[in-house]
């Protein structure tokens, strides 16, 4: 029976690169750490040892700091686009481009300048301190023809410590867990939304860096204010309140784990524990994925 | 414009289980990590807070220990299809279910026994130790009808110190790399693999543990025996090894991170590194992922 | 030859805790990590299996738990003290206790008030996310008489875009560096200072919580205000400048990973890198460790 | 109040480094982690600025480069021997060295050769699979005069499924833990050895790779063939058994986390757990530390 070759790509991953401009004496920077994944016509790489076809991983990494001078990053978004538009462009065999970067944040470190601020701080023009909150993600995929942005944010770390019950639920012969009418709920966000845009010709991009902030900020208000019965509830809320505000984005979704908070037993040391003192497990953990898209859009971001 | 709920899944990840069988002093262990994931019926759980269709994920993780005791674990393979049959036949709202376990292998220590070997050494009943070389993985799913078992490995850390080139690749105008005609060819193996059975009525279960130790065998031999022009041409090679020698077999795909050996300049130490010190990098790297697959089965394997 | 018992010490680590304070709507929290360790008259426990001088792990654990409601958690410190001096005072055979405690930091996720606020935004009562900034540490000794505490912090991480030299150091057989007269120096801060009290009859505390925030600050700012010559000259400016502002400590040890961010050579695309292009490496880095102290005070923490 | 700067050190850490033997077609590897700590007469470098005394971390990185060329790697003790005595020995400002050595193990394929071999199998001559059961570390520090060698291991898992007990302990007001009369003990082993070798003129080195292979068998045996009534009772024989067996080695510190499995209460589900279902946690876990030494032996890892 013969074997096929499927699905193949290949790239160089993990280029971390820091970019810094330094038109005044108020640098600014971008830190990146940028991954390629190309297709295309690669069979004879696979089958015959031949890699005529084949355009190194190295060289892949080349362009990526080489662009990053050329072309500047102003935003992940623009900067993974240019890439991959580079890469199926340019380079007969290669088909398909996928960029997928991550963006860590820094802060400037405020120091105080007595000459000119005599009562307070200035930020300083060329120190930074990492943030640290989340990091922002996005993935650029481009086949020749349409472009197509998943943007993103993990390890946002959040907690209610209040307004949170979970109750009613489905009672069979493997249950003891016992209701819960107020309890802590927190959670890592991870969470990616498909914008609409698809880079047709004289389609302009959108703000992408406005867009990240303010869907970041519906993504913590939504949790802050949802009054939760599950997390799945919570969940969909956080959801829809991206679509509902930011137009240009067609699909969210949303990884949740339950990052379970368990409240201690006091009351063999004569004490009472009137939900202020918790046990902040590990493992495991509850684990609530899902979309939430706009009608008629076919969603894009694979549930694995 | 109306929001839609997409796919969703939730379920209690990461339940850490440790099988002890103790039918004779000489023990036997399982330890495995499960991860349960359910899809069906539960639109009101996220849009009106009503759990009524809710299994909480406390209960999956009961059930997990559970069964552990009642059924045994013979394999995570048989031991996931068990799970994934019990949530999906035994609660209505539950349509589809998804088990994956990471295995972690023990060895057992050999001690001296000098009565009973006066000149020799035996294993010990009740004492281990892990194996760590690497993580022997699964993931089934259950629709209500059929099963898809789709087994692997991960960190399974390889390297061939020669038998290894690069070289006859595209050149454009940001390559820089050297071509090579002598190079270790070092990847950290993340393989799986998906198997032919369904789980259909009277169908018979493959041998799961048997197929595991074969699987691995053939990936390490042809990774070994295969003369490399391209970490591509490995991969290749190392799946359809596996697809000529497992029948039960119909899909393989393989991960191939290019852990980089650099050779260190020597040179201005008047020294001159013929093959012999090498730089072992962490980042980038490059990334060769690909599935081969017996013709005229769809491969299941996402690729993402 | 006879064997000795060294010294040992032994209780809980990794205590999980988060404390909530619900006197208003408005919550207050902590969330700690608290590792417990224990020696004193323990031999019997090593030698002859007798447990009876054992107060177990668990306990210890517990403790915390119960302390966290019965006493609060003001801050860091003083919660270990409260810990270390019961383990001590209560228990005979425990002559000496460690505790050491790290903490993590949350804001208040900001909601917009419609309402009564229609033109702002105010912090939510009980929505929190984790600030991922660094991570706060305290380690606390007892001997029954004296207390002794070292604060610090770690994975606070800092980078200077320009303002750093490094040149005429040593050339031997082996140096191939070349001198840099504007380079971007980055680290990764792990810093530890020692207070001066001891915890003696009627001795007041200081005020941990804002002797922590002016520590970070001042070390934050030496950071960004050194004009660089070395990592080592940094690492002195940070250290003497905490000692300089801050009476109540002693002692300041720095370990300042040189995170080496490399300009890349884009000369082969027919580009000039004029200090704008950096590639950040993982490993090989540089470490610098350093402790600077008040004259007369015998440094405690210990170089390793 | 003057500043004094105190202890302080610095080098190149986490230097990767891979060394192939071809002497034959039959390859030897070794996989080493080096890091390099220099001590001595740097106090200008950090109060001046100036660099006169400084030896950059980039020429102690080519060191180790160029050293595993010129003198090979025949262990990690003595490599590390040779880079101390030579960076203290060559350059003036440095007074002491510390280096650091982890080492990786790796295992040969096993490959059929149907033409030689029919029945069986052999080991390839150049590939090579991660062993992964445990890290070898080394520390070696050299002032001038004297070496000292402290070697040791990590990530060694260990699990004994009986013959293990926790009773009769302290009990007080936070004490809820049950008595256990079979339990599982299992442990993640740090172990330091130091070696009586210091290196004077006409010392003969021990066999260091022997010696190593030895005190890792003396661990496992001890571990599994000690009836447990506490981990500082199995911490204690293993200690006492490597100086019973190892005449080269002096004194032995262990670090031995309880890596607690649980008895998962089945009886809800109207199973009985007879210690066959276990849930392994995480944290919280006890940590057991201490040390054995010879009498009349002056124990140098320290406690920290």
């Amino acid at each position: 029976m013969a074997h096929v070759l499927g699905q193949n790509q290949y790239g160089k991953a993990e280029n971390r690169i820091v970019r810094v401009y330094r038109d005044s004496t108020r640098h600014e920077i971008k830190d990146l750490n940028v991954s390629v994944a190309l297709s295309g016509d690669f069979d004879d790489v696979h089958l015959t040892g031949s890699n005529a076809n084949c355009l190194p991983t190295d060289t892949t990494k080349n362009t990526v700091y080489a662009f990053a001078k050329k072309y500047g990053i102003d935003s992940a978004e623009d900067f993974g686009i240019t890439l991959a538009r580079h890469f199926v462009d340019s380079t007969e065999p290669v088909r398909r481009a996928r960029i997928r970067i991550e963006e860590y944040a820094w802060d400037r470190i405020r120091t105080p300048d007595s000459t000119s601020r005599p009562t307070g701080s200035e930020e300083a023009g060329h120190s930074f301190v990492r943030n640290g909150q989340e990091v922002r993600t996005t993935e650029v995929r481009y086949d020749g023809e349409y472009v197509q942005v998943v943007s993103g944010l993990k390890d946002l770390v959040v907690m209610n410590s209040t307004d949170s019950e979970f109750w009613g639920y489905i009672k069979d012969g493997y249950t003891t867990l016992q209701e819960a009418y107020d309890r802590i709920l927190a959670t890592q966000v991870t969470a990616r939304w498909t914008y609409s845009y698809r880079g047709a010709e004289g389609e302009s991009q959108p703000d992408w860096n406005r867009c990240y902030t303010q869907v970041k900020r519906h993504l913590l208000e939504a949790f802050a204010e949802t009054y939760s019965y599950s997390l799945q509830q919570t969940l969909h809320a956080m959801g829809t309140r991206v679509l509902d505000n930011r137009a240009e984005v067609d699909e969210v979704r949303l990884e949740l784990p339950n990052k379970h908070h368990f409240l201690v037993d006091l009351s063999p040391f004569g004490l009472k524990n009137e939900n202020e003192v918790y046990y902040a497990a590990d493992r495991m953990y509850g684990l609530i994925e899902g979309t939430v898209h706009r009608e008629g859009v076919v969603p894009v971001i694979p549930a694995v």
